[in-house]
């Protein structure tokens, strides 16, 4: 957990008190249910909820694992010590993992809604930067190469239909990971009637695990961090087309620049795509952590604990940088300066070489083979492209006498047109948005 | 591509005879909706189905490539030489990725099918003989260590649990890739109308790309083979599970020796678990074909092309070794050779140590706090874990004046009852299987 | 960084006072030189040295950092705060890279030095343990399957060999990663004198980077993590050992158990490899931390940031969990807990299978072929096996009409002798340790 | 193996033939060494060197590795069926992994050799082109943001550095892995003299392995993979560099296009950057398998033999894609087309801020407190930034009442020049190249 990227309601959800609080809770609602079966007084069970937030130390139960060196063991000894002898009828024929392994549940349930609110708030910012834009002219590029014209609403359109996605698997992955396990030792329920885990799942909001084995399998978790993995990637998509969009020669958008910040300790003229380069490096953390995710999945037999000190750390860290990279990036595209004028004189800047490809059609309507008509436009094309834009692709073709033997100088200067282009954005806006 | 580890549907599905077939029917599907909205004449679309595959010749369109350099032109241009002049209405208005990934999206549904096929055959060998063994005694072990007593037949529910997970998931994963883009070249529909999308996508078996950029957005992929590493993950733990067991200490079970079979050059003694090590190793390559899928997301602009290379790899070594690994272990599971005995033996080798949690239980029902009843039961199951399983837990007890003080002998009796860890196993299975 | 995986040394080395101190000391040792060549007067240089430690302000540096966005910029002006005037000759000419890898350098150096001193008191212990159990007889398994006989002295001197490797490869890696780069905005040494580098390279105890863009290139750190993962791999390796050999049915070996400790909260009787356990998911991070290490490499043009955040987390995370975990499976192996007669045990346990090689070997000298003799070995050893170690090899054998025609019962009974495995072991630790 | 990114000597080393004729070459020799020793005749040994590659019948051996299910066992039968009973002799006291593992560490030590030659290759190429444009002016970029004038040889310059890191990084992979063992089943040498291993290692062009345990240890593997990853981290970074020059709107420089080569099916006007984007996905495949052999080291006990299927894969599979990226990347680096006027261009357009650093500098030399002179320049800077490059700085600064205080016309003039930039390119060209 690194400070600067890291937002106080996901770190929260992470820190001993919160953990010890949600342990606390599953004991007690497990303890009601064993009053409710008789096999503990109810009375025992009342008296434990008297515990509150205030009474648990922390330090205290360090201390009493540095001598166990056993964490869950250090915490029930923590609260016999506040709540009385009644505590002996807490983790009555439970294990360690239910509490440690439903407790995770929780937290990675919390933090899946906190993730699932970024993505609302980002995709919601992308909406109205993209309608804001609908109609914004711009180049569309493919290999770094003009390609033919897009509007930069397209572009955030294709990011919020990816982020949509992204939000359907954050969906899928949180159902995958919030499941209760109360099955003692080895998960047989020998010594924990399946009525406890029906009824502490019901109480902290997760769904019953059907079959565990002392610990929740891990395949779960490896598919929650798998996913978060590929949210990271579609993070360091739009991020890289914000750098892009910023770099000197192209700057058609440009990150909000705030009044007193500095770019450079060197160069005053500095304005450097600073957020979206972190967003990058972010991305790459919350995908580093897939693999240690997938390796625990392996575990010996009914368990070993392998896996605990990874989710000690990819538990927080992945969820945290998350967290913090889609605020980021929300408030990127919130502020994002954006420049059609630049974007209109880029799209200008090849001599009209976009409209190569509508030539070409024209060429083979007119009854010339594809083959033939490739060659006739490319051999044009190359010329503007090697006159770094100042001839004219227009005016080549006109002069052409292959060209103009098939088409007349009006039906060469009718593939011209820019607005050609845009005659579906509607169609896609109705498809993405839900409606145009 | 490694032939060993290949099974030839799958294999076929990735050859360039497939390839261009898929290439083939999108060209002429589209054409055929470009005639119906009146944009090619109907006859050049009939003339162009008459290709058939005999005539796809791979060498030609090899050489034609090492030429222009671009695969789709060559294939084109080799229709033109076969089909004759109506081939130059193909692929109007349309962009090379439009059949590239578009045929990527049939290849990797295909693919998922008979994944998806694999994985119902494991799941039905996997419930025969989890149905088998549901009642055979074996001790549950975490860490590595003996805990409580399990069924051999739970070890294979959990098993089965986990990977109809997976088919959950991969049944997603082939929702998530299986798109149809023919969109132009960037995206626009520019020169093709967006009905001839809606026709090849039905025609394929695919739904429509709602926005693309001349690509299928690439989270796609990555989110698929993040889902195929996570099955791997799952082959890999029940592999793990039976080199477990059948570890020459523990033999509780062993992959089928077949006659003729030799485990090692030089020691004509052994019969090595090398099937599940296999597995093991497969699974590292599925898994390690997770991160490269994870990069290739953040495309620049509206496409470059280096994705394509990573996807010529492991579009085809994921989905090969994972339905090589998948119909491996369902062998492995098939043929598995069970010891019922030995796992009694092993179960019973530690002087009744996997009794201790219910001595504890009872003590602290008896009045007895948790800590001085975990502290009293420890104190003899350590005496008996140092007696390599001499000593006798049951015994030592009844000798423990702290322990005798709370329970009587027979009170003490009655937790070494092995049918007591198994009330439950009915349930999990009816969780499972639907049905005990 | 995990709190309980992190060692006070390692953890001084990350924090901000430390950095600040080694910027600081960079900055100044840079004016010195430029003082010494005229470029700002020498009393600056003398007065700025006058700032000492206690002057960083962590809070103020950060309010300032608030407002610029720019961590050195932040630094710079504190230090003018304390300084007073002559804190503008500082950073004369230098970018903030200059300050922040060279830094960076500065304490990967450090770092390693903590490592290097860590792996050297591991090898110290696995000598020593290596050279108390140089012919402690115990079996060896691969495939977990009985093998042939080795001792637990050579497991040891394996492992010796292996983090003796791992030094080698850390010492490399310190070298590629300590090179410091004092040459300006973009590496042309415009408004510095390559002097000044050289000046501080010395001061610092680093090498001159040769040529560096504004930043110091990422090939070296990413050598660097790797190499981090590799040694995590070692300790893994190890630690498995150990785990393996914990088992309840093997239990050759145990990590020592603390008077005090609790292995399970349900169930007293447990005593788990729970350490070893914990090297295996540590190990799973550092490896995980090397896959963004090589996604660093590739920034764009003369640099970009986005590799920042990625230090600012793997930096710090891989070297603290390398650290621990180097003196955990110190720890581990200085106190394991070693049985020997259990080892024999279970080396005597297989009805002489171990043996089962020699035979083979004697039947091919005595002229039977390599194919019949290996059958004739074969089909006694698969009747030893399946008796679970109750029948006894070398009666089979003498009882066997093929192998009784080639060999005597007396030079059959001369392939079961254990001390024959033994007679290289001093000269494989001579090779290891230099010496047997 | 992907035929279209192999090169025919690389493959040719890992196909069958080339393995079986290495496994002959070293059984060949280790019975020329045991017949030294008088453990086998010397007849045997020189009868079995008349088997010759013409032998080497690959399918048979599949056939026999059918039955058998073990690939070296069926090799000796296929041997033993050529040359008669004399191949009893083979293999004495060996077990598989003696020649596995060996004829690993030949391949791995040949297919070095052939990177290496690559790099040296590449390093040529590089060191002639950035001769070529020692001094060719180019704009330095940070962030994608001009910053300061450098020289595109100097950027040549910095790739060759790296290469040859990768060069010195490779030599040491290559000695990690280039070790054999002939130690028999457990690496105790019980069934074979230490000197065949001696002798083989000497035939072969190898060290020994000082201690192995059937196994050559994984870590040396990874280690070798892990380096190919980096080296895969230096192509993609040079790739990067390509692929963003070669955008339209910086068109600085641009891979080679051969008549007839086709840029798009869809736009005949393009020219994309398509081998180095290639380039960046070959990057990440080699990068990809760092993660499995990472995992391979922890093998069980004395080996298992997961790692083998993984080795089947990434040996080729690394080894085959890194040396056709090196090739491919020396061929684009040799033919690339450079553009030294949109260089110069480009250079310009920013209005002069690329001169900001030394007004800042001159006016701390002039008195000015670092804080204030950064004010000053910046908010200069910033109009010139906003006017698209059509203010110029010079002007500006002159015109700034605050900066005409501190430093007269001329010497804000003196700042703006360019030639002050390159004074110390010998300087660098000699750390590199060795001489300037």
């Amino acid at each position: 957990m690194i400070p600067r990227y890291s937002r106080p309601e996901m770190t929260a959800l992470w820190q001993p008190q919160a953990r010890f609080r949600i342990w606390f809770e599953i004991e007690a609602h497990a303890t009601d249910a064993l009053a409710e079966l008789g096999v503990v007084p109810k009375e025992a069970a009342e008296k434990i909820w008297a515990m509150n937030d205030a009474d648990f130390d922390v330090e205290r139960i360090d201390t009493i694992e540095a001598e166990t060196k056993h964490d869950v063991i250090a915490f029930l000894t923590h609260v016999s010590e506040r709540t009385g002898p009644e505590a002996r009828f807490l983790h009555q024929g439970m294990t360690s993992s239910d509490v440690l392994d439903t407790c995770l549940a929780v937290q990675l349930a919390r933090a899946s809604d906190i993730l699932l609110a970024d993505l609302d708030k980002l995709l919601e910012v992308i909406e109205r930067r993209a309608r804001e834009h609908k109609l914004t002219p711009t180049i569309g590029r493919s290999h770094g190469i003009h390609a033919e014209p897009v509007t930069f609403g397209l572009k955030l359109a294709q990011a919020y239909a990816e982020f949509d996605r992204c939000r359907t698997r954050l969906r899928n992955a949180r159902a995958e990971v919030a499941t209760c396990a109360i099955s003692g030792a080895v998960g047989t329920f020998a010594n924990i009637d399946p009525r406890v885990e029906e009824h502490v799942a019901q109480k902290m909001g997760l769904t019953v695990e059907p079959v565990s084995t002392q610990v929740i399998p891990r395949d779960r978790h490896a598919m929650y961090f798998a996913t978060l993995g590929v949210i990271a990637g579609s993070i360091e998509r739009l991020a890289t087309e914000i750098r892009h969009l910023q770099r000197t020669e192209v700057l058609e958008a440009e990150e909000y620049f705030s009044p007193g910040q500095k770019g450079s300790s060197a160069m005053p003229h500095k304005r450097n795509p600073v957020l979206t380069e972190n967003l990058t490096g972010l991305a790459r953390m919350v995908r580093g952590y897939v693999t240690p995710a997938l390796e625990n999945v392996a575990l010996w037999h009914e368990r070993d604990i392998s896996h605990s000190s990874v989710e000690r750390y990819i538990g927080p860290d992945a969820t945290i940088t998350l967290d913090f990279a889609l605020a980021r990036l929300t408030g990127v595209i919130d502020k994002l300066v954006v420049y059609p004028t630049r974007m209109e004189k880029n799209l200008n800047k090849m001599g009209g070489l976009v409209h190569s490809q509508r030539v070409l059609l024209a060429l083979t309507q007119a009854g010339v083979s594809r083959e033939d008509s490739y060659r006739y436009v490319q051999r044009n094309a190359m010329k503007v492209w090697e006159s770094d834009g100042a001839l004219s692709l227009l005016e080549l073709l006109k002069a052409d006498p292959d060209v103009a033997a098939a088409l007349s100088a009006e039906e060469i200067e009718s593939r011209f047109d820019l607005d050609y282009h845009y005659k579906h954005v509607d169609t896609i806006f109705a498809r993405v948005f839900g409606q145009a």
